[in-house]
């Protein structure tokens, strides 16, 4: 089987034009009956998703990853009641961001609007591929997938799902592609279709993120990377701290939003470091310290870059900063603007920090662990940027979307 | 002379540092002293520029080319004036995009901020070096500059008088760099600064957009192509038609928001087109029109690829289309997404064309000339957008910010 990119391109752009013509009672419409069809094929997903798995069990992946992939019939029922919040969700596109009228009469305003074609790259998670799909939908957006090739025979059924409802209403299904082919030289040119696709989502580790970066010539969100930092000040309610810092490294400690380096006011280090070691060792929390953390409390050294990894795991930096401005020269040297906190009582030092950090998310005397499309509100959640342009942090339904200038005269002329 | 880029990257960004603690009058300030340091050091600046403009003569450069290199004391007041505008408009830095209290009882605030470091690549136009310094500076950004070898000396003259008004606050000169080795390889080297830049700005011609899209690692505003569409429905009022013509491709034939491409509808062609070549023709525009145009009055003919050709010149594309449909098709396929105008007095064809096409800027009944930042009311004009991400169209100050989630709780810790 070979796939022609260009083609595929032209058919997801042509597709997105007739998504423009949908209003949201449309589009929640398509939602539903996508929610139905999933219900209807139910046994057909499971068996080709059980050959995947089989599969992929035969090939000795890990654990973890034959979990990622695994549905059951609760996983797509979560994933049902997923695209039942999508629909509760208001349709962004059609707002108008401003309007005013000029001085030479005519009106201007900036009218939002779908992205047009997005194409999403993604591991073997094959809930994505009817998260991305709803989200590209309820927007108004064409996408190409290209998901993992260990759950092809998944996304084939799901995308087959989403085919038959896109009939029922009479669009075109070309308005969510899936590349099938496994060929690895395809994602290099889907990252070069620039007159198809107008935004590249990464959903993946770093290496894919890099890859992205480095071989798109269309526009690429990059993220999901998260060096998080919590800076204990000096003035800090110390017990009331050490929840936030437990939360913040145990509650989930393998997503991007986990804490990674505790930074402790040299004031406090004392009284607070033993107690960190006391809450979090029994937990099977790892402790790398700084050279003057070692001299508080029992701990193993932290080596060259560990304050430059995300650890994704119970493992923990720890760092005995001077003040204030030493936390943000530390967070400025290592943090990759993802989260970061600080815990403090002193109101200078709270806006301070608040002004001098512009990571995605800042916050004050609260748990990293907050930077997420669902406890922000947003409903849903595309990705997570930790670049500047466009959106940044969780990234909703809006980030799904761009404006245009719309300007109504009465045969106006430029003098 | 060897440049360093990775140095040159990382003292930007810790100058971006140094810009955050700045207030609005702070960077009024700094400008109004550029301002003053301009009328002290012009005579120096002239004289420079007068170097640069007899090595270009010689080197036998257009006289185009050489218009826009040269610098005289009027173009200098210009430039003053400009920066006084930039000095009398609204700092977007700050603002709170939106802010709530969420359900327990942290604030969320989305606050807007600036960029950081932004990469401008651009060709001989040493007013540009003044532009993006002011309009970088006035958001709190860092830029690192990279303008064509030709105005070279024009360039480290009007630097070195960036550099004085920043000493003069005590602020680091490594807030506005110039790449001033003429290496080519600079550039490959600057697009991949993606540790230390946060947006690259080329402002030049398709080539240079071309390389940045395709070489960088950094996000890219890419734009400037217009081909831009004018349909005249059936329902148009002819002769006031005629005007908006005439102004969209005569008023100023060079710029990227000029008419490329007339289209007109089937019923009207015949009694229009005859008008068009009699009011253009005198003027020295040159018809190409699609076979249809050819019967209904004398033009050249359209050849291969003229409806995808940027102008920039008095010469005028003519299509001859079936409906308002086909002038939609003919757009998608041929647009550059800058800019487009429908002419017409039917309200359903108005509403299905501004739903249809989705270019940076639409217009009902107006000329395509007025997509400009300063006939939008941006006050300043960074560049013109045509691709989605983050900005379309003309780019004002807010297009030079982003924002951070900022986020205030009582130790919140996630359930």
């Amino acid at each position: 089987m070979t796939t022609d990119l260009q083609l595929m391109g032209r058919d997801a752009r042509r597709a997105s034009f007739a998504l423009l013509g949908l209003g949201r009672a449309q589009k929640d419409a398509l939602l539903q009956t996508i929610i139905d069809q999933l219900q209807v094929h139910e046994a057909t997903i499971l068996e080709a998703n059980a050959e995947d798995v089989k599969e992929a069990e035969a090939q000795g992946l890990s654990g973890a990853m034959l979990d990622r992939l695994l549905l059951t019939p609760e996983r797509l029922a979560g994933i049902r009641e997923d695209i039942h919040t999508v629909i509760g969700l208001p349709d962004p596109v059609g707002e108008d961001l401003d309007s005013k009228l000029l001085a030479n009469g005519m009106r201007l305003s900036r009218r939002r609007i779908p992205l047009g074609v997005l194409g999403v790259i993604y591991e073997a998670r094959p809930n994505v591929t009817i998260d991305v799909a709803v989200l590209a939908l309820k927007t108004g957006n064409a996408a190409i997938l290209r998901g993992g090739k260990e759950t092809l025979r998944s996304n084939l059924a799901l995308v087959a799902v989403i085919h038959r409802a896109l009939k029922i209403h009479d669009l075109p299904k070309a308005a969510i592609g899936l590349i099938a082919d496994p060929d690895r030289a395809l994602v290099a040119q889907l990252l070069k279709l620039d007159s198809h696709v107008d935004m590249i989502i990464p959903r993946g580790g770093a290496g894919l993120h890099q890859l992205c970066k480095e071989q798109a010539t269309i526009p690429v969100i990059t993220g999901g990377i998260g060096i998080c930092h919590l800076f204990v000040d000096q003035s800090a309610d110390l017990s009331r701290a050490l929840e936030v810092i437990e939360n913040a490294k145990v509650q989930r400690p393998t997503v991007c939003n986990a804490l990674d380096t505790l930074l402790v006011h040299q004031a406090v280090a004392a009284a607070l470091l033993p107690k960190v070691k006391a809450r979090l060792a029994p937990q099977g929390v790892t402790l790398k310290g700084c050279q003057a953390s070692q001299k508080l409390v029992e701990l193993e050294a932290a080596e060259e870059g560990d304050f430059d990894r995300e650890w994704l795991s119970l493992t923990l930096g720890i760092k005995v900063v001077a003040d204030v401005d030493d936390a943000i020269d530390h967070i400025r040297d290592h943090s990759s603007e993802h989260s970061e906190s600080i815990l403090t009582q002193d109101m200078a030092n709270a806006r301070y920090f608040a002004a001098s950090i512009n990571s995605a998310a800042v916050y004050i005397n609260a748990s990293t662990r907050f930077t997420d499309g669902s406890q922000f509100g947003l409903g849903a959640e595309v990705a997570v940027s930790t670049q500047k342009l466009h959106a940044r942090g969780p990234m909703g339904l809006e980030a799904l979307t761009t404006y245009k200038w719309l300007v109504e005269g009465d045969y106006h002329i430029r003098g």
